[in-house]
C-alpha cells in the first residue's frame, strides 16, 4: 500500500526535474473543468514521474531493465539518462521506429524481442539477471505508483481542491498514486476512465476483485492491459468510486477538441478522461472536476488517419 | 510611429485579460532557443492583444467593424464581448464554417460579402458609416501594433534577453510591436519571416519602400498580404534586422516538429520561425533566439490533409 506521505516524499524527488505542467481551463468545456497536461510532461507522458521516483532510489550507477513498448519506455530511458543509471529497455519488434527511436535518443538499450513468441516478463527477468539490474515496473510498485500521483497533487496545489477527480486506467499506477493524495485532501469523488473495449478494470470492481480479460482492439494503446495491477488495485478498490468507460470514436472526438479548441495534442489513452466528461458520462455540475490528460505521444501520421472517417 | 512606451501601455491593459503565454524549451531545437506559443493566446493567436488594446480605448458601447477571414476576426469578436463592444465582422462567403461559427461564438455579428465581387474595404467603411463605428485595422495602426509587441516584451522579460528575436510577418503589425520593445531592451538582431511564395517584405527592403506584389498561393493564410501596412513598414524598415523566407513544405515540417516533440497545435502561418530556425535560414550560434509562434488556427482535417505526402 501507499500513503498520502510517499506521493508527499515523491514530489519532493521531482521538484525541478519533471515538469511542473500547468493547469488548463477552456470557456467551451465549462466552468469548473480543469484540465492538467501530462502530455507537455518530459517524455510526453505522466510516466516520468514514476519511472524517475523509482529510478533516484536506486544507488549511483545502477542498472534497469524495463519493458514497454510505449511512454514508460522512453519515461525509464529519459529518467536513466538524468540520474546516470544505465537502462535496457525490451521492446517488440513491430514497435513504430519513432518510439524505437526516441527510446534509442535518450541513451537507451533496446532489445528487440518476438511479441508472438517471446514472454516478455521471462525475457525481462533474464535479462535482468543476466546484467545484474533491477527490473522498474510500469505500475505494479509503490514507487511508481507514488509517483504518478505527483500530477494529482499539483493539480490540486495549483487549481485548489475539486470535486471529483477523472483520471485514466490501464494498469492503475496513475489512479493509485492520484487517489491516495486526491481522498487525503478532501476530493469527494474518483473517477477512473477505460476504453470500452478493453474495460478489466470495471469488471473487476463489479466483481470485487482482479478480473483478467482478453486484450481486445482499441485505440488506446497505453491502456490495453489485461487486468488491474496488484498493488493499484488494493489501492484504488478501496479509494476509488467508479470506474466508467469510453468508445474508441469518443476518444477521437475528445482529441479533436483538444487539437482544434487547445491546441494540444493528446493520444488516445490521453483522452479518455476529456471524453468521458464532454460525452457527460461523467457530469458536471457538482463542484470543480480536475481531469488528468495523461500523455500526448501519437506520430501526427497516425492522428491524421484516427481523424479519417473510416477509423472513427 | 510607436515607442517602446507604448507597448508597455498595451502591456498595462492586457494584464489579467491576455494570457501570459509560458516560453517553451526544447532539447531537440538546442539550449538556447525560446518559443512564444501564441497559439496558446485567448482566441488561439496573438490578434487578441492587438484587438484588446485598441478597442479598450474607445467609449464604452462603441460599435467596431473589422473585415477578416481569419484570426483578426476571432480577435475583434473576443475583445469586443469582453469590453461590451458592439462588433460586426466582415467576412468572405466562402470563408471556413470553423471560422464563421468561432466568430459568432464569440457573439459578434457576422456579414458576409463576395470575395471576387466585393472590395471589402469599401464594403467596411460604407458599413461604419452607416453603424456609426470605428473600423478596427488587422495591423495599420498604432494601438494594434503596440498590443501585439507584448508578447515579445513578455518572451524577454520571462527569458532574459536574447540575441535575436524571430517573428512571422504579414501586415507587419506584430514585428512592428516587437520590434520596438525588442531594440530597445538590447536585442541585437530582429528577423521577419514570410512564406517564400509572397515575398512583399523582402521585396521592400530590398528597394527601400513599399512594393506591392499580387497574393500567391501559400498555405499560410495569415500572411498572404499584398504589401506591407503603412505604419508597420514606418517602424520595421528601420528597426528590423532581415527578412527571410521558408517554403509551404517548411512550414509543414514545422508543424510535425511541434505536433510530436512540443505537442502544440500551431497553424502554418505560426510556423514560419520554427521553419527559419529548424532550418538554418536563421543562423544558431551566437546568442539565445527567441521565436514567435504566432497562433494555431488549423482545423484538424486541415492539418490531416497538409500533412499528406502530395500537399507538402
Amino acid at each position: 500500500m501507499i500513503g498520502p506521505e510517499d506521493v508527499r516524499a515523491a514530489a519532493r524527488v521531482l521538484d525541478g526535474v519533471a515538469h511542473r505542467t500547468p493547469v488548463i481551463t477552456s470557456r467551451t468545456l465549462g466552468e469548473g473543468v480543469l484540465l492538467k497536461p501530462e502530455n507537455l510532461q518530459r517524455g510526453g507522458a505522466f510516466k516520468f514521474r514514476g519511472a524517475y521516483n523509482k529510478i533516484s532510489s536506486l544507488p549511483h550507477g545502477a542498472r534497469v531493465v524495463a519493458f514497454s513498448s510505449g511512454n514508460h519506455a522512453q519515461a525509464v530511458a529519459l529518467a536513466s539518462s538524468l540520474i546516470g543509471a544505465d537502462a535496457t529497455i525490451l521492446m517488440p519488434e513491430d514497435a513504430p521506429a519513432s518510439k524505437l527511436a526516441a527510446t534509442r535518443g535518450y541513451g537507451a538499450n533496446v532489445v528487440i524481442y518476438d511479441r508472438y513468441t517471446g514472454d516478455r516478463e521471462a525475457i525481462a527477468a533474464a535479462l535482468a539477471d543476466e546484467l545484474d539490474a533491477e527490473i522498474v515496473p510500469p505500475y505494479d510498485d509503490p514507487l511508481i505508483a507514488a509517483g504518478q500521483g505527483t500530477a494529482a497533487l499539483e493539480l490540486l496545489e495549483d487549481a485548489g481542491v475539486v470535486d471529483t477527480l477523472v483520471v485514466p486506467v490501464g494498469g492503475g499506477g496513475l489512479i493509485a498514486g492520484s487517489a491516495t493524495i486526491a481522498k487525503s485532501l478532501g476530493v469527494r469523488r474518483v473517477v477512473g476512465v477505460e476504453p470500452a473495449a478493453g474495460n478489466d478494470w470495471q469488471q473487476s470492481f463489479a466483481a470485487g476483485e482482479i478480473v483478467a480479460i482478453d486484450v481486445t482492439r482499441t485505440i488506446a494503446d497505453g491502456l490495453q492491459t489485461h487486468a488491474p495491477g496488484k498493488l493499484p488495485w488494493a489501492v484504488a478498490s478501496q479509494l476509488v468510486d467508479e470506474i466508467v468507460t469510453v468508445t474508441d470514436a469518443q476518444m477521437v472526438d475528445a482529441m479533436r477538441f483538444a487539437f482544434e479548441r487547445l491546441k494540444l495534442v493528446i493520444e488516445p489513452s490521453g483522452a479518455v478522461g476529456l471524453a468521458a466528461v464532454r460525452e457527460g458520462i461523467v457530469p458536471t455540475g457538482s463542484g470543480p472536476i480536475g481531469i488528468v490528460i495523461s500523455g500526448g505521444n501519437v506520430a501526427a501520421d497516425r492522428f491524421a488517419q484516427l481523424l479519417a472517417p473510416s477509423s472513427a
